[in-house]
């Protein structure tokens, strides 16, 4: 009878943690909810915690004290990145995928819930520590990558325009100048999408001299908020001048021959940094 | 010592069969995984399904056979549905969500993964037996509820554009009359973004009369697929001609009143049908 509610206590304990992560569980509100002492609480979660780190899920950080509790930091270790990356980078490499002006098709990939899934989770590893608390993109096909690193830091999303005509009361627009094609584009925010002084994760699906990030770090200042960090799937290698500084990639395409139909991609910065 | 083994099992189950809903699991790939007896992993399925329905995670499904296995359907009960969303309601009826058009301010509903979450389980447990292949919608601002769907369901996102700028090769386009304003507009989607005769199922934030929902429709018709269903946030009453006849909608925004800043909100068809 004991072990069978202690089966159903872990089960119930891991769906919660996996539903709440990057939050500070009171060991109470498990007791509470299970009728349990504390201490058979603690040794749930230490079994938790190592079936966790185990199997590559996250780990359980426990915090001591009267405000104490437990929090689960989703977090991928460098092989199962490495590996997810290299398998991505497989699929991306294919010719068919190649657009003009050397980008790449890649709509079917972040339409995918799984592998959106892998790549917010690396990101919200590769940004755990940096006390996140919103996370931008500009539409379109950045918001999936925004959504699923989001939903791992436990953290609301934020939608940059690529218009004026936003109806959503005041807004902040900016002019920019794309980094590649050096036209003048506009990108808007309403003011009252993000509180001031913010600290911020910029999240973007491609990125070739940086304008467009640019843009949004830019619109960032007109809301007092600190960029924490900046993550990209994809950076182009071949750019004369790179408008951004710090960020990182999870893979660089190196090189595309339009006419052979070659594509040729690496892993990218986060791999080359962390592996060190 | 085979006690801990089950708990770091049930475990790492738990966390497998979240992580992949709607997918049949070969009991064999657990009990290779951990090297136990298929008795044992069924006596720790048991125990997952107990825990899942009794916390309403949702269901396990077991398929018998050769081909057999078990199976995650996340599912809302009626009562966690109904207490969810008169708790979004009621964040909804906040008389500064007011935009001019009768429109609501809902980017910030729209960005916490935890909202998004359990609006997606919602729309999932609607559509749960549709065979949903593919979940359809139109940028900017239904494309974090399509996603939060389409894990949920565990099959792809399709988003289409709202312009004909799109550089993904082979591209369909219509232009449809937007209902409630009238005006002319196109949306396209790249015919390689959808395989022919895919089960679709269209997602959105917010439809007044449904032209952009019908829109979609049409621009399915081109593909030869199925619209096996239509799900919408929020939905409003006075409308004189509605375009769409099937859908559900989670909230119903009965009236506003421009002047005195009052919204008036209900729940949504989804409620009126099941609840008969």
């Amino acid at each position: 009878m004991k072990k069978l509610r202690r089966s159903a206590r872990l089960v119930d304990m891991t769906q919660h943690l996996l539903a709440h992560p990057h939050t500070l569980i009171p060991l109470t509100l498990f007791s509470e909810e299970y009728g349990a002492a504390k201490s058979s609480i603690s040794e749930d979660l230490s079994i938790i915690k190592e079936a966790f780190e185990t199997q590559g899920v996250g780990v359980l950080k426990t915090v001591a004290g009267a405000a104490g509790g437990v929090k689960f930091i989703p977090r991928v270790n460098m092989e199962q990145a490495t590996h997810f990356m290299r398998e991505l980078i497989g699929h991306l490499e294919k010719p068919e995928r190649l657009l003009p002006g050397g980008y790449l098709y890649m709509s079917d990939i972040l339409g995918n819930p799984g592998t959106l899934a892998n790549i917010g989770k690396l990101f919200a590893t590769a940004f755990a520590d940096k006390d996140v608390e919103v996370v931008m993109t500009v539409e379109t096909k950045g918001i999936p990558l925004a959504y699923a690193t989001a939903a791992y830091l436990n953290v609301p999303v934020v939608i940059v325009r690529r218009d004026n005509k936003v109806t959503e009361g005041s807004v902040v627009s900016i002019n920019y100048v794309s980094g590649s094609s050096k036209r003048i584009q506009t990108m808007s925010l309403a003011r009252r999408a993000l509180a001031e002084q913010s600290r911020v994760l910029i999240v973007d699906d491609f990125m070739k001299a940086g304008g467009t990030i640019q843009g949004m770090i830019d619109l960032l200042q007109e809301f007092r908020a600190t960029v924490v960090g900046c993550g990209v799937l994809v950076e182009t290698a071949d750019v004369s001048e790179r408008l951004v500084e710090e960020y990182i990639s999870l893979a660089k395409l190196q090189d595309v021959d339009l006419k052979g139909k070659q594509i040729e991609i690496e892993l990218g910065s986060y791999f080359a940094s962390e592996g060190e």
